[in-house]
């Protein structure tokens, strides 16, 4: 009942252990403080170290300059689909797409919204849609607008599982949604104009997204926004309540991220795993990944059994033996497997382990 | 070092010690689960059950009928500002505010930046900020645009002290920023067609805001809004993943309100201790309440020693017999004793014997 299983769910997903035993340790009272880090003021000395403290590590772990800004926002990476091009679309400017997911395709149907009242133009480079996303443009096939504000794109495809193995080269400042990736490996600061994560897939619990920001392109954003949706208000300074609890736990994967040594640690960690269960699938007949062996996720392993009847015996079988929350988003079916950081090498092994006994069985 | 103390915070404020215990047990393992609850999808039956739970405990605690939607929306309070005219101002139309407060006046401030690009205009029915906003103006004292879409007040005013102790009348309907004294007393929900509360007062941790919509007002909002924006996204269905942390707390709140008798057990409960600590500020020369008696809060009691030295003292020596967060708003100073309903009557009367001490020694 009270045992921790193998947690393979897209988001919210799983957190490490010792955070969450840390957690535990601190309610009902934080040491110290006479009440939970829920009930004090953002304004508190307690909190204010908590806060601060994530973002320099978010800084630090990702290698970002001075010139970046970190901002812990609330309304999840769908607020900044909107966001985005609030406050970076140019009146009567454009902005680029990349379309290689349904989370793409939603960033761009709030872009075309704002568009609306900017006299703007939203172009889409490149697009998978056709063959139901199952792989990521490549970059000779992408028509970027030089004049662009900003290209957009998605680096990690939660639904469908592939990914950007490469930082998009191109002329205009990066805007990416890296919500289902996130630390997962180091990044190229320089390319980026700003990158935005919902935190619950690889850092920490819904409630938070992690918006970092590089201030020459903060400084390009529009005037006269509402105080809320202006990038500026929250660089500036903590302007309202922020989502204590969620930026605490942050915070404190943040370390444990950094006790892992970091981003190089989070790879290595990662392509063991990758490693050992797209290696299972290939060994296979049995299971099929879905996407172009080029574009494969190393964060959520999708592939399909020969019918779905097996798929869903798969899954409930799985479950039954505690690797959990394997099934394939709704509207694409088959199986999911998010292997995200905090999802340990030895729940890959079971599964692992688990896919050969049930292909033995049915196979 | 681990035991809780007397905290008189003003948001994020106390929360009831049995609800933090029960967090306590859920992690690192929420029983049956597998996993804690913030690292499940929030589609998951677990999350799912915990949602709709909170969702109609609100709607019975406050008596909303089959014609209102709660939304669990991200943002705080300062996104409803915005969200509220967004949503709510016509085109060419009127919208009409009470400025009673801080909040109230960036409340108007934001509703002035929507009118912008609505050909629209915001009227002030009535204000006291010549007088520091020390009261609240009388009814008799407001001018009501008739034609105004809404009315739109501060039911308590967190950083001044005072409070609303008649729901408005008018022939419009009323949108109330009920953030510092929602679930503190009945209301008669016919009269509103919109009720927001950041949770960190009263009813949760910072990170999710109740937003109550009328259906009526629902279906004459603005159209083509941001996806994120428009109310009717989040009253549809769960449009993306929503603070669930947050949530599942507020979830346990509202049980403990129930169990304390719903709003009639937390007016009993909140009379006492506001009668204890009026009485007690009534019966002294030294210590003098800011403002105006028939405006006094019933949930953030303000006041002033003879001097600024005192004060300081005060708060400090508070804090060491562990009367916790008792000083007033930066911009105010003086004493501010914020006592929402998980404050314990105990802690009322500790500080009370404590105010008697002081006096004693300095008087
Ligand atoms: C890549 C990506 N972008 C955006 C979102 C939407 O995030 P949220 O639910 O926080 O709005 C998700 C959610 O799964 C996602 O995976
Ligand atoms: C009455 C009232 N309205 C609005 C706010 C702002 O809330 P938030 O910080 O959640 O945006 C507060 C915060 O203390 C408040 O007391
Ligand atoms: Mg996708
Ligand atoms: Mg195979
Ligand atoms: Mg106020
Ligand atoms: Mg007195």
């Amino acid at each position: 009942l009270n045992l921790r299983q193998n947690n393979f769910s897209a988001g919210p997903g799983a957190l490490p252990t010792e955070v969450l035993e840390e957690v535990r340790d601190d309610f009902p009272v934080f040491a110290g403080l006479g009440a939970s880090i829920v009930e004090v003021s953002h304004r508190s000395g307690a909190y204010t170290e908590i806060h601060e403290r994530a973002k320099s590590r978010l800084a630090s772990l990702l290698g970002l300059g001075d010139d970046w800004h970190v901002l812990f926002l609330q309304g999840g990476a769908s607020m900044q689909f909107h966001q985005v091009p609030l406050n970076l679309m140019p009146r009567g400017g454009t902005v680029s797409y990349l379309d290689t997911g349904s989370w793409s395709a939603k960033a761009i149907k709030e872009a075309e919204i704002v568009a609306r009242d900017r006299d703007g133009t939203v172009t889409v480079a490149a697009s998978s849609r056709d063959a139901d996303y199952t792989y990521i443009p490549r970059p000779s096939e992408w028509t970027v607008d030089p004049e662009a504000a900003y290209l957009h794109f998605t680096s990690n495809n939660t639904i469908y599982g592939t990914q950007f193995h490469e930082e998009p080269i191109c002329d205009v400042p990066l805007v990416c949604d890296m919500s289902s990736d996130f630390l997962s490996r180091p990044i190229d600061p320089k390319k980026y104009g700003l990158i935005y994560a919902g935190a619950q897939k690889n850092i920490g619990p819904a409630g938070v997204t992690a918006v970092l920001v590089r201030d020459d392109v903060l400084q390009s954003r529009a005037e006269g926004l509402p105080t809320m949706l202006d990038y500026g208000t929250h660089a500036a300074k903590l302007f309202n309540t922020p989502p204590v609890f969620a930026i605490y736990i942050v915070d404190k994967v943040l370390g444990w991220v950094e006790r892992q040594g970091g981003l190089k640690g989070m790879v290595e960690r990662n392509e063991a795993k990758v490693s050992r269960l797209y290696g299972a699938l290939d060994a296979s007949d049995f299971y099929r990944p879905t996407v172009r062996e080029d574009s494969r996720s190393h964060m959520n392993v999708t592939f399909r059994l020969p019918n779905e009847d097996l798929e869903a015996r798969f899954i409930q079988d799985a479950a039954r033996e505690g690797l959990l929350a394997l099934k394939g988003y709704r509207t694409v079916g088959g199986v999911r497997a998010s292997i995200y950081n905090a999802v340990e090498p030895r729940s890959v092994e079971l599964l692992v382990e688990f896919m050969r006994r049930f292909e033995a069985a049915y196979g």
